[in-house]
């Protein structure tokens, strides 16, 4: 198994390393051979090479069974971009496309020992674990846009094989789970949201077990909040979904714990990353909360290997040590980036 | 005073005729002659004149001093939208562009004697008191579309000016209140964010007393779940303005208390409706809450009569009905429209 590494920035070397550890042990424990290259990326990249996707790093991916990444983005690069230089998140856009990684997939679910690091109540919240599919490549972020200081535009575009694709990702994901799927759009506005929503019910004409539900954005911002035990897989766009997914993982609760996989066609490595940012005001404290990027390695031994055992021993040891009362600070605990993982490596 | 009424759709007549009651009792209170009169809108506008806006309504909200709406929409109009029939939200959308109302206020308070009622736990939510002021005839709301079966686009227009004027409104509001503004964007993908931030930064120049921060739009919808009490104005653009005010309402609980003001040009009526919806399957039982509503017009004797002394008596009068133990359905009581205006009026 071959893994390109993507350290990134902040945080993203310390979490990495963790999760590279973990991959060791558990390709070892199943007998697979696991190579591991790191490559510059984001800031880090813009640092060394000027720009924050370097042609090595992406054939370096492209070559990889799946692609492992930690965060890109701080501060001095924002300054530096409002000041012309390219930004690190340029990168990461750059890296979906060029990849065609056109389905994110999102897991969030309510540890059920960690019940009480939600800001909801626990009888709202309780059984929440929703899998949220949000379209990767297409919509206001590849759009043509027009930069100006008087007058500035984006465009959303979308196009039926766009939505096709995703939303056969997420119909089977749905069918694989409890066969419920919620598709968020803006149709009582945009014509994008109302081309999606046409693709979305055609589609589902294939997918007779799974029920399909439509809802606008608006009112889903308010359901994930209000009652979001009652959703199973949820599949957007682009932009909706990084509004809603972050929106999620804040409302179990877990932010330093969510994973993430950006797949494209069957035969393109996928490129695995924890939901959180670079958090650049905790870099080289050792306070890093490594378990977003650990289950991120987990996604990926699955989705890149078939390997769904190793996968499951990563998740079942993470489950253990939250059982065992091991608390990150994220979590209002002590535990450093290495007793973390120690902790986990010794659960495997 | 004149109001305008826009019944519209739903529970928009029930809603309406409650808030009428009331503007009338604290009108012969405060001594002001009241004129109400109801003109066709929405879903009700197309029944009878096919069209949503008729020109006769939009000149009559032209002509009072402020138009109280309810709401609009059911699932009949979207089903012959997709036949090709106009929608009621495309009356609203009209509304707002013909009067100019490009500042939708929509104040977001945990009501202290309702923070059970909030999903959030008491300690995370207790203190939020939050005003979103949204940007609300731009963006992608107005932008040129084009619809289509195989490939449909939106544009995210901004200019300039249309930024700065929704800045000044929110700019004053902060100084007005606790001197906190978030401005919302997601400045590291759209351009028409990256114009947005440097507008805020330079009306910021001329509020020296007022702290502003830039948060994006993914970040913000964590934030609002995770530390809603830390904010004081919020001020973003059309679409992030509709889901962020949203989810912030689920937030403090209170859906069918948040009232909203939508307001234009110092000499234009200003628009004033609660935030939620139709509600088209409790319609004609009763059951809808008029607080929303009343709250409404409470805005609008307070912006569009500048009767401050009767805004606040409605104010407190909701709150001493809630604060007596007075639940309507929404928030797991049983006092019914009738039963909640009763109870206002006997308060004021
Ligand atoms: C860094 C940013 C461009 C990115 C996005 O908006 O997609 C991030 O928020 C994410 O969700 O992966
Ligand atoms: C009905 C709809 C077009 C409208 C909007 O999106 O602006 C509504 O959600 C609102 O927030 O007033």
């Amino acid at each position: 198994l071959s893994v390109c590494i993507l350290p990134g920035d902040g945080i993203g070397p310390e979490v990495t390393a963790s999760a590279v550890r973990v991959l060791q042990q558990v390709c070892e424990n199943a007998g697979t051979s696991l190579e591991t290259a790191s490559q510059p990326f984001g800031g880090a990249a813009i640092d060394t090479t000027g720009e924050p996707l370097p042609p090595a790093t992406l054939e370096a991916c492209k070559a990889a069974d799946g692609v492992l990444l930690g965060a890109v983005g701080g501060p001095q690069y924002d300054a530096a971009a409002r000041a012309g230089a390219p930004r690190p998140e340029q990168g990461l856009l750059a890296l979906r496309q060029e990849m065609g990684l056109f389905a994110n997939l999102r897991p969030s679910r309510l540890f059920p020992t960690l019940e009480g690091a939600s800001p909801l109540r626990e009888k709202i919240v309780r059984g929440t674990d929703i899998l949220v599919v949000r379209e990767l490549t297409g919509g206001l972020y590849f759009g043509d846009r027009r930069e100006g200081d008087e007058e500035a535009l984006d465009t959303l575009p979308y196009s039926r094989a766009e939505i096709e694709r995703v939303a056969w990702t997420a119909f089977e994901a749905a069918r694989g789970r409890r066969g419920k799927l919620c598709s968020v759009d803006k149709a009582n506005v945009l014509a994008s949201s109302r081309l999606w929503r046409k693709v979305i019910d055609d589609v589902s004409a294939d997918f007779p077990e799974v029920e399909v539900k439509h809802v606008l954005v608006d009112a889903m911002a308010m359901h994930l909040v209000t009652r979001p035990s009652s959703f199973d897989v949820v599949v957007t766009e682009n932009l909706f979904g990084d509004i809603l997914s972050d929106e999620l993982s804040a409302v179990v609760g877990s932010i330093g714990l969510a994973p993430s996989a950006s797949l494209g066609a069957p035969d393109t490595p996928g490129v695995f990353e924890p939901i959180h940012g670079s958090a650049p005001d905790i870099a080289g404290t050792g306070k890093a909360n490594p378990i977003g990027t650990i289950l991120s390695a987990a996604m990926l031994l699955r989705f890149a290997a078939g390997m769904e055992d190793a996968a499951k021993s990563i998740e079942d040891a993470v489950e253990t040590v939250l059982r065992e009362g091991l608390r990150p600070f994220d979590l209002g605990g002590t535990a450093g980036t290495e007793d973390v993982t120690a902790a986990i490596l010794k659960a495997l």
